[in-house]
């Protein structure tokens, strides 16, 4: 017998352009979202009520590019030149995270990820049986993949590779389907054309998508034209990568002629908007991608980069900048930008049951507290979610028809343990 | 006898170049800070104590420039080209607003920006009345002025510029100094010139200064060379606005040569990133004018071109959009988008008491918990602030010495009854 629970007296963002919200009821049966609709549903005397008055439900946000351990180096190196950042600050550090620190660093991560709406992340680094235990434990969907710099002797570069592929093999479909995996080389600029070729090949075989950085700077796409005689994007499509299912991160810098290429082999991109603007990467050419009909969701990137983990601020970053950039104020509607960090981004790392709050969908939304004052008055809740809410708005979340946090507490994870370790670990680092 | 209050084992944000914050203790006496420092003060046994233990403590945040009442209108019309949603939907409405509405509008706004740490706001608008009326009820430092639209006839003309020196004259210093008045003609492109010379008259009769908004758009910069054969600077300039001290809202479409004026006349700019970036008026050429010695502080603007009131996100977008858009992570650092939000921002409507912590100024603070996932590890709380933090994390305001709100609880307005004073208000413009 299923587990039912009716959500009456509630608002549902649905988000279709000729009606955004649903005034009614929803019902949930186990993992699903069965129904949602204005009027009550039949065979649900048996459900378990929830009155949804004062709250705006929504699709749980989808952050489609990230590091959860780096939060570990939150504010750690801000303001600086991108090379000098990385190169003083970031990799002397990251190359002491031990299996622990990233451990503790994720459930940092994913504790403000949770509590701030977000109930699916993507993550691509290294000790990777760390972070797919938090994600088992804290009930979070997690699309999760080794990351793989190649600026290594060979023999490393093959235990990475081993690595990336053991644990997409191991973890892909665990924790009752919340963990999904994919293959991911680093970026075209730290690893060899033939090391993504691997790559490739490995996807190919565990029939899984893939996952990179590419095109942050205007630095890194002139160094691609230097070393190998193209731009990241041919040059990624000759190495064979967009025969597979492919995410992109960043696609900062872009040309015409490359956004009709990611179009034509539908490509995704995650646009990092807090995080390109914060290390002065550019602005991407959002508006051009959606017209041309590429897929394009959000992420926040590591928290050493943005720093926070909040999904909010990247959805309303997405509507605001292009307006402000391009002069065109109809730029990335509040409907598009909340697409993107919902439906888009689920779209972006190949789920194609969550994401959306229909029949038929997995059962991970949101309750945003609406009695307050910066959503009044009731206009229009999509602009209200897009301009003005924001995480600690978030009342209540369910992942896969579970209740993860209920009135803003985190129910699956100890938050004043994890700050505590989170803090021990980042001590640690600077003291070896 | 003074009322004191001794802050323990808090950490305070003094902002000074070479030392941000001091863990220690803050004395409040009355109005006044009156001690910060590591070491117990003397005489403070007759203190009421308060254990600062998780808490950062920052001046209030000063909003220099707005519409409060606006925030009737939020949602009401977004993603639209601006002559556009000027004249179908914001004109026609606020057409209808009466007292009673500016009131409820005002105290919607001001709500929002108490609980979000806002300990001093600046409101140009009609009804001045209700707006000062709102100030005094709760607590909030007000920099108020009657906005006048010059577009009518003479008689109407004079009525507004006699209500707006009425007003500046009746409400200067009142509620025990925490509201001050200033004269603002709203824009040139509203006002014929020798309108706002009867402004800058009636300035110099009150010993007050001068608001307006300047240059917010390319359109309106082209108007003025074409109405009257100079750039907005140019011109206000020669109709003496810059003999008063002055604020000018937006200043984004600013030449090298405007530049160098405004920072000759001392003339202050208040930058209103949010705002800009929705109605895409464009980029204002921040680190340009820091770079020229401008005072440069931040705005929300109304509401309805926002849409929330939330300085926390001024802060970060001053500190982010100018890395992005100019490709240097250094423009704008951390350290200076958060004075632009306080010490500027004092600076930017003359309060030479206010804007920061330090012994001798007014005891207008807030306290931010730190104790949670967004503000671990402690690396630089600065960093923490502009870069994760947001408006609930203020657990405590204090304005004038006074509490304010209390573990996120506004203790002078009542929240409930002006949601929905505030919703009804909407309905009525909409039936009207």
């Amino acid at each position: 017998m299923s587990r039912k629970m009716l959500i009456e007296n509630g608002t549902f963002a649905v988000l279709e352009q000729d009606q955004t919200v649903i005034d009614g009821f929803m019902l949930v049966e186990d993992d699903l979202l069965t129904y949602i609709g204005s009027e009550r549903p039949d065979h649900c005397d048996d459900a378990e009520v929830l009155d949804g008055r004062g709250l705006l439900f929504l699709s749980g946000l989808v952050n489609t590019h990230g590091h959860a351990a780096m939060s570990l180096l939150r504010g750690y190196g801000d303001d600086m030149v991108l090379q000098k950042w990385l190169q003083e600050k970031m990799w002397p550090m990251e190359a002491k995270f031990t299996g622990s620190d990233v451990y503790w660093g994720t459930a940092l991560s994913v504790l403000e990820m949770i509590k701030g709406g977000t109930t699916t992340f993507l993550d691509m680094y290294d000790h990777m049986d760390q972070v797919a235990q938090v994600t088992e434990e804290s009930g979070i969907r997690g699309v999760l993949m080794r990351g793989a710099i190649g600026l290594c002797p060979p023999e490393v570069q093959k235990q990475k590779l081993d690595e990336a592929v053991a644990f997409a093999r191991n973890w892909h479909g665990k924790a009752n389907g919340r963990i999904t995996t994919m293959i991911s080389p680093h970026a075209p600029y730290t690893c060899p054309p033939d090391y993504i070729e691997q790559f490739v090949q490995a996807a190919h075989d565990l029939d899984l998508p893939m996952h990179t950085h590419m095109s942050e700077t205007q630095a890194e796409v002139e160094q691609n034209v230097a070393d190998y005689g193209a731009r990241p994007v041919e040059h990624l499509l000759k190495l064979g990568m967009f025969s597979r299912p492919t995410l992109l991160a960043h696609g900062v810098h872009l040309t015409d002629e490359e956004i009709e290429v990611l179009a034509a082999h539908k490509v995704a991109i995650s646009h990092n908007p807090g995080s390109n603007l914060k290390l002065a990467s550019g602005v991407a050419r959002v508006p051009e991608l959606l017209k041309a009909g590429v897929t394009v969701s959000l992420g926040t990137d590591g928290a050493a980069s943005n720093n926070n983990l909040d999904m909010f601020e990247e959805i309303r970053l997405a509507a605001l900048i292009h307006k402000g950039v391009s002069g065109d104020p109809t730029a990335v509607p509040a409907l598009e930008a909340l697409r993107m960090g919902t439906e888009y981004g689920a779209q972006s790392v190949f789920l194609n049951n969550t994401g959306k709050l229909a029949a038929g969908m997995k059962a991970d939304f949101i309750a945003l507290n609406t009695e307050q004052a910066h959503f009044v008055p009731r206009t229009d809740y999509v602009s209200h979610v897009v301009y003005s809410a924001g995480p600690k708005d978030v009342e209540h979340v369910w992942v896969d028809g579970k209740q993860i946090v209920k009135h803003g507490v985190c129910l699956t994870l100890d938050e004043e343990r994890i700050r505590h370790e989170a803090q021990a670990a980042f001590e640690g680092l600077l003291s070896r």
